[in-house]
């Protein structure tokens, strides 16, 4: 029974992010007119006052260096402060049997808003309906990342001009990833978008994502053979099959290399402009000639994206850019 | 062998902060006067300059989540930088042997002030003796807890108009509990304190705590059974019974929830005023429900003045407030 | 195949550190130059804003006290930020299995320069083919710790009015100790030094090591015994018998303190002004009593400088120090 988080409905100033459902195409549209501003400010290294008085708690619940260093350095880059909180079975109350709803509580007495990160479906929302600053979902366990597929819906428009009317292909854990799911929700906003979606069968979506995802109007294709893939798509999206979701590492074991994105399949599948894309980390499923292409977005692109994003998120958010 | 710190005596700036004796009456409204001031930058969201240029080193050799928080917020608001340790067996050189004196004293190199937290008793105290710099003792085992003591005093001071002539309650873990040690030494500073001890027998105050505590003026009185709380207190403090304390877990399972705050008791004994604290964090030994409670101070005014008192404490130790 | 890193050539914008084999007499010169401003910096309390905009990512694979907070520091007294990543196996996506390289290509789209600390010698300049901005090398196992001898440099300079024409002595491991190398490729860069290297036999130089430094002109004489020391050294260099270093603990057992540095080795063989110096930590290989000698620099100069000379280092690479 999942709630229906609050949409942003043109009014971003308080809200908290929990999930890709909560924006319209208008919304973020409103959110990428931002982007702009936040890439010159990063870019000059003259620290901005935007966020200049504000305190964020980062609070990592499980290991990351991309969304943890990224919100870090989107905060820092507009004059605001943060405090960390990771590893938080070691050096926190947590340590001493505190709830999760003490411990956001009591960051709330000293932040000025909160991002998380849980290995648990539906705690960014959990923790948004127990304080009442703004809380952003940093990634919950096979929930959502919607800062991510905010990231990446940019650099898709950035790179391709558009964001409806698109042929995509998604590779990777397509039942677990939450990359992958908040990306779905964010294209179903715009119209007339395909996407395959190739992954072993241990890895397909659930029926009730399926159904879910089918009722948005996006029109998605279930292919498991990398004969399937359509030819010269907009995108391509690679994913990591994540060791941290298996109890069983046989099955792991069997399926994380299953699809690896390498020079032959590109020169078989992929066109002149198709862009490929990952939300890393990456392992093995991305062979490391391909970093090279001018096509690869990840390294080059949707990082720097992400922290333009999340500073004009942060300071939409924090009612600091009007 | 306790050595005596050195008192206040009117004279912040460059005190080391390391137990409760250090204050008189007059040094804590010293204090307190400040924690206006201390209210108004934070709520504006408009960072001070007050300890600009100014780093502190936030030294934790224990888990904390709002000791660590709050002081780290104290220090950003007004303009201040932090350098954080944690989980010092793994990331620093205690892992290669240092002993705490050469940590120290190399920190006073590169900071302005030191805020400690360490599991034995007497540990800030000997820190303030290896180095020159200010410390602060953020909990030192079962000693004290200085700040979390003045934020008690100051939310007792606020809600109810005074810090003499006062009947209170303190529940829980009397033998190890340096919130409470530390509180009572605080509310010994003014006239005429009656203070009830309810504890189990096993965790009732040592003979030498007592002995100590007596001397001071203060009136306690041991009570082991809920049927003796006094009625209409001004306050209750509960505390959490600390798992981290015990040798022997039996005692502890035996122990840990014998006194439960809820709201049956509270209709017993509390009165319309009396106020609910806790030092956080609670684990069972207060009910959810009671949080709503207006009278329940430990969310909604603890926290916010521990934050309040903690930038005064180091504007003064600093001498930046004068 | 040990690649030869950049020159610096008289030009320190945009320059890795990845070695003291980059900088030539005059090179050292200009970095000393800009010390005493950053001590003024330091030294008024009121932050520069000098790196102000800048962030620097400090990541650490080995645990550090001093090396991390004397970075960290140096930053942030001159208005710059830093993200911090440490114990990385627990709390980045080293725990997932991203390589070092996309790790630092990840960090390098938020930060402006970058500090590493890695376990195996040669990882800093590895860092520093993979990224664009700047690397620092804050120690790299075995390799180099080239901020360390810098500052040791400094303090030789300091208290002995020279770098070149001395007679030192260094004593601990000179098979595994960076710190001692990085120094010795530093002295050789000036003219007229000998050093006495007193180690166990186990822990001599290694064969490579040694023709490698005499080709440099130094002039080393390794000795295994106290009664060799040379009298009325311009410094003696003691260092820490690593114990991470040692496979087999039984050797470390035996040799761990062979040579320790206290008042009755100082009275038989130091003069008047030779100074003592020690990297730190210290575990038993200097007896406290020392410490309180004047000519013991450790405590007392060391620390700060290694600060100072950060301070100026970053403010040099980062272009931000003209």
């Amino acid at each position: 029974m999942a709630n229906t988080p609050t949409p942003i409905g043109g009014k971003y100033e308080n809200k908290d992010i929990v999930s890709l459902d909560q924006f319209s195409s208008k919304d973020i549209n409103i959110l990428f007119k931002k982007v702009g501003l936040m890439k010159r400010i990063a870019n000059k290294a003259k620290k901005s006052e935007i966020l200049k008085g504000n305190i964020v708690a980062l609070i990592f619940y499980e290991p990351s260096t991309r969304t943890f260093s990224s919100f870090s350095a989107a905060i820092k880059r507009l004059g605001g402060e943060t405090i960390d909180l990771r590893d938080l079975e070691r050096v926190s109350s947590v340590a001493k049997g505190e709830s999760l709803k003490d411990t956001v509580r009591t960051l709330e007495a000293y932040c000025d808003a909160l991002v998380i990160r849980h290995p648990e479906k539906g705690t960014a929302e959990l923790t948004s309906e127990y304080i009442e600053i703004p809380v952003i979902n940093a990634g919950d366990g096979t929930g959502e990342h919607p800062t991510q597929a905010l990231l990446d819906l940019y650099t898709i428009n950035e790179q391709r001009g558009a964001l409806g009317g698109l042929t995509g292909l998604m590779v990777g854990d397509m039942l677990n990833g939450r990359t992958v799911h908040s990306l779905i929700r964010g294209l179903s906003k715009f119209k007339n978008n395909t996407v395959y979606l190739l992954s072993p069968k241990e890895l397909r979506l659930s029926v009730s994502d399926r159904e879910d995802f089918q009722k948005r109007g996006i029109r998605l294709i279930e292919i498991f053979s990398e004969n399937e893939i359509p030819r010269n798509a907009h995108f391509w999206y690679w994913t990591r099959v994540q060791k941290e979701r298996f109890k069983n590492l046989n099955t792991y074991n069997r399926v994380k290399n299953r699809f690896i994105l390498n020079p032959d399949l590109i020169d078989k599948y992929a066109g002149k402009k198709t862009i490929f894309m990952h939300p890393l980390p990456r392992v093995l499923e991305i062979a490391e000639e391909v970093d090279k292409d001018p096509r690869a977005m990840y390294f080059r692109h949707q990082l720097k994206n992400g922290m333009y994003v999340r500073m004009a998120l942060l300071g939409l958010v924090l009612g600091r850019l009007k």
